[in-house]
């Protein structure tokens, strides 16, 4: 029939009308109409945004003449220095992708990221020199070095024949950089770290990046001119596409090389920093400081919160330290958050507890974001909305990896169904709001029951002695499995008996659900500052 | 080479990865996160997030039983009720394309329109029953109509079989809407007022509409839940996208029949109105209200204006009355708004002349759009940024139409040389600011020198006594052109002599550049409020 055909008939994309999306835009939109406004700030040094680009695109322009093109890999072991930021753009700019390595990780793991992703230049802080070194060494074709030697890092030996600002110099500043030429081009790669096996190398596209750096502004409702701390590391999924965001708005980075209390609260007081992100692990750290270092902070601050699931007892502290709390959920294959706890006016009112137990859950999609549904792994059939029926968290929409790197098996199974599966279990509440309850290795079958840790976890928080909480199954010959607790308690706080935290539960818990045994002392964590259940599952068994 | 493939092998888009971008999943978001908030208010009815999504998909649902599919035209006139705003989702999610007709045409116009855009339904107010059913027997092949009859309307003839409240009863409350199969796929079709010839018919996309959905939020910083005033038209490019932005903000559409001040002032009060959008004679109508319609108003609001250059005055105007205002620029083509006057903090400290002439501005490109230029029209090489030489606006992006329906050979000239020609003329200023300075067919050349009638008109505005002005050209035998004024004075004012407004021209702008004649009287407008310079040519021609 001719007739719908009328509206694609001579109504072809052109470069008129047609541009590949891409977050690389917002740089350029910022230096264009805010040029003189600061984009990055680190220790004395301002960088305005008209300078940055300036300085990404030599940087883009250098490494076009090492040979760097459309599809090469370029990794980047840094802390949140400008030249991190700077790689957010100058990588993509010449079409290669940017991989960003985890600082706490060992020399073996990196040399399996920097071969598997087939790195060919490396910009590396000489801070990690000891750690970069033995990596490059048991590689057999080693990607060429450019370190950063930061004036304010703690120093260390040079690995490759340049320095990054000496490299910045070989670039031209008028470098003509192009969109991709799709928008499903990979802009960055980054490694997740799973608890078996290698790593898997998470492919991220210029569509996601745009989309979920805008999906950022609209979710947290971003002003324009955001003065944003840099407490996420932007090696964790590229600090949730926040580079792009704020180009975007034009707001300022203010980095920082240490997460610790006394900088964040003065670097806040400094720059009336305005918003930051973090793990409960960041949050719970400022809760915990010294209430003097926040002297001095009049203004407001917005934080985002992310992880498994933050305890309600740091929910609830952030916001008693004068910080407005957006809390949201995501992992590495949707480029960081992609849902949000969204907020209902008809909370305010609500007492502090209840309001933290709804913003504790992981929530709803972002706008950006097609869906998410709590399913049954099995069926791939949506649970009942009870608050009680553990299901899987699945995602689907443009705000999700193209897949994982040289991996088609994984990814296959990662989308089997045409959903993206998480691996999270959760229920769903009345209002469609998702609760994680537990990983799927982490849920404890006792007597038939499920039983969610964190539901425990939380409960073990909320004591005023307890720093940290892990909790996980250790084997009981009458109920197949039991919870067993772990627990860090707080610098100076009186030792508590086993029995009396475990009576603590007792009379917050269903029985079935507490704590069988309680060992105390500090908690193993992985380099991402993760708990590591899996070390405490084998000393569970031995307790 | 191997190398540049790894990142796209076995990394395809699936359905967990990929979806088209339509503003229609912001609806679907808002009803599945803010279910009971209020989308729509109209009168005393208010209309929650998830009643309107109910509502739409009933609309889709009687529209496919009708026969309407991906491709067909379903058309609608009618002012700011809830039924047009409807009309944005339901029809899109039947695959078909609203073309929303400007309510102040004449039946020919119309006729043409339902004609030429091959309309199969059109859901009409019976307020306008007088214009249509003329257009309708016009046609060899007329829309079936639904008609709506608003409780809160004039009344008036029905013209088809069914009542929109009817139609919307035969529709499925669980109809199963889809995405487009693309996103290029149109989604709207807007008749252009073209001074000459036939209107032009804009089809814009799924994809764009989107992202100028957004763009809106961006650019103007919306919080969550604004209360959002319809004084612009929604025949006026969809209401710049706002139907669709609402939703990603689950904002509320207070919808009104008339633009009048006491309603505007009392939905304002009323509903605690946040933002509204509106053309300079919107504006200019609330600044010339009597101050007591004001009273009671306590809380801020902010609103965009456009139009081809509002005059200062009116900026200082709407300032002076507490209304916080950004301004845009844009045309059907881009969706509307596609270009904003971008603030910088540094403004605020300036006197509010030189800041309504800094925000006068036409400004920069939205963040979503990626290029505008004034380029020489001619070599399309940009002017120099120095505030003097005039060129054309061109912009370039994904927020530009697809094209003009039926209409190759239009398509093609809009887009000569891979930007869109926009027509109208403008200067760039150092800091990369547009200024418009005049449409291209209102420029006034006299003695070899260029003259934006604008300015004159800026001048004209500011007189105390002034309503309206406006500008054109007169014939002049030394000169070639001279310019002449057109002048409608405020209701009370006192009348005021042709030389004393001269005078005060000549000590405002260069002597060349002055009115030699003035003309007193109510101006010609065109249907959709632009005053009409083309009759004004003509009577100069005989002044």
């Amino acid at each position: 029939m001719v007739h719908s055909r009328i509206f694609n008939e001579g109504l072809d994309k052109n470069p008129g009308n047609f541009a590949p999306l891409s977050p690389l835009s917002f740089m350029a939109w910022a230096a264009d109409v805010y040029p003189q406004r600061t984009a990055v700030v680190y220790g004395d040094r301002q960088i305005s945004w008209q300078e940055v680009l300036r300085r990404c695109r030599r940087l883009a322009s250098a490494l076009t003449s090492l040979g760097v093109g459309v599809g090469d890999t370029v990794a980047v072991m840094a802390p949140n220095t400008p030249p991190m930021f700077e790689a957010h753009y100058g990588i993509p700019m010449t079409g290669a992708v940017i991989n960003t390595l985890n600082t706490r990780l060992d020399s073996r793991t990196l040399a399996f990221m920097l071969e598997h992703g087939e790195s060919k230049v490396l910009l590396t802080d000489t801070e990690y020199a000891k750690t970069i070194a033995p990596a490059l060494q048991a590689l057999d074709n080693p990607p060429v070095v450019i370190d950063v030697e930061d004036p304010l890092g703690p120093g260390g030996e040079r690995l490759g024949k340049i320095e990054y600002e000496a490299f910045l110099e070989q670039g031209a500043d008028d470098f003509a950089w192009q969109l991709p030429s799709e928008e499903w081009n990979a802009i960055a790669l980054s490694y997740t770290s799973g608890t078996t096996g290698n790593p898997k190398g998470v492919v991220t596209h210029h569509r996601g990046a745009y989309l979920n750096a805008i999906g950022n502004i609209v979710t947290w409702a971003m002003p324009h001119f955001p003065v944003y701390l840099w407490t996420l590391p932007m090696f964790h999924c590229n600090g949730w596409c926040f580079p792009w965001t704020l180009a975007a708005v034009a707001g300022t980075s203010v980095c920082l090389r240490r997460v610790e209390p006394e900088v964040i609260f003065d670097l806040i007081k400094r720059h009336r920093v305005s918003h930051f992100c973090g793990a409960p692990v960041v949050h719970n750290m400022l809760i915990n400081a010294p209430a003097q270092l926040r002297q001095g902070i009049e203004h407001r601050v917005k934080a985002m919160i992310a992880g498994a699931a933050p305890p309600r007892a740091v929910i609830e502290g952030v916001e008693r330290i004068g910080v407005e709390l957006t809390h949201v959920y995501g992992l590495t294959e949707v480029y960081g958050p992609a849902a949000v706890c969204a907020k209902h006016s008809e909370w305010d009112q609500l007492p502090i507890e209840t309001r933290a137990a709804l913003n504790g859950r992981q929530g709803v999609r972002y706008p950006m974001q097609e869906a998410m549904a709590v399913l049954d792994p099995e069926t791939l059939e949506p649970v009942a909305r009870d608050g009680q029926t553990i299901g899987e968290i699945f995602f689907r929409g443009n705000i999700t990896m193209k897949g994982y790197l040289k991996n088609p098996g994984a990814t296959q199974e990662a989308f089997a169904g045409g959903w993206f599966h998480t691996g999270d279990l959760a229920v769903i509440d009345e209002d469609g709001y998702v609760k994680i309850k537990d990983r799927s290795k982490d849920i404890i079958i006792s007597g038939g029951e499920n039983i969610s840790t964190i539901e425990i976890e939380d409960v073990l928080y909320s004591h005023p002695s307890v720093l940290e909480a892990a909790v996980v199954a250790k084997p009981d010959e009458k109920w197949g499995e039991a919870p067993c607790a772990f627990v860090a308690l707080k610098d100076g706080a009186e030792p508590v008996p086993e029995e009396e935290l475990i009576e603590y539960c007792r009379q917050r818990l269903a029985h079935f659900k507490c704590p069988k045994k309680v060992v105390f002392g500090a908690l193993p964590k992985t380099s991402t500052g993760k708990i590591q259940k899996n070390v405490l599952r084998g000393s569970a068994r031995d307790v």
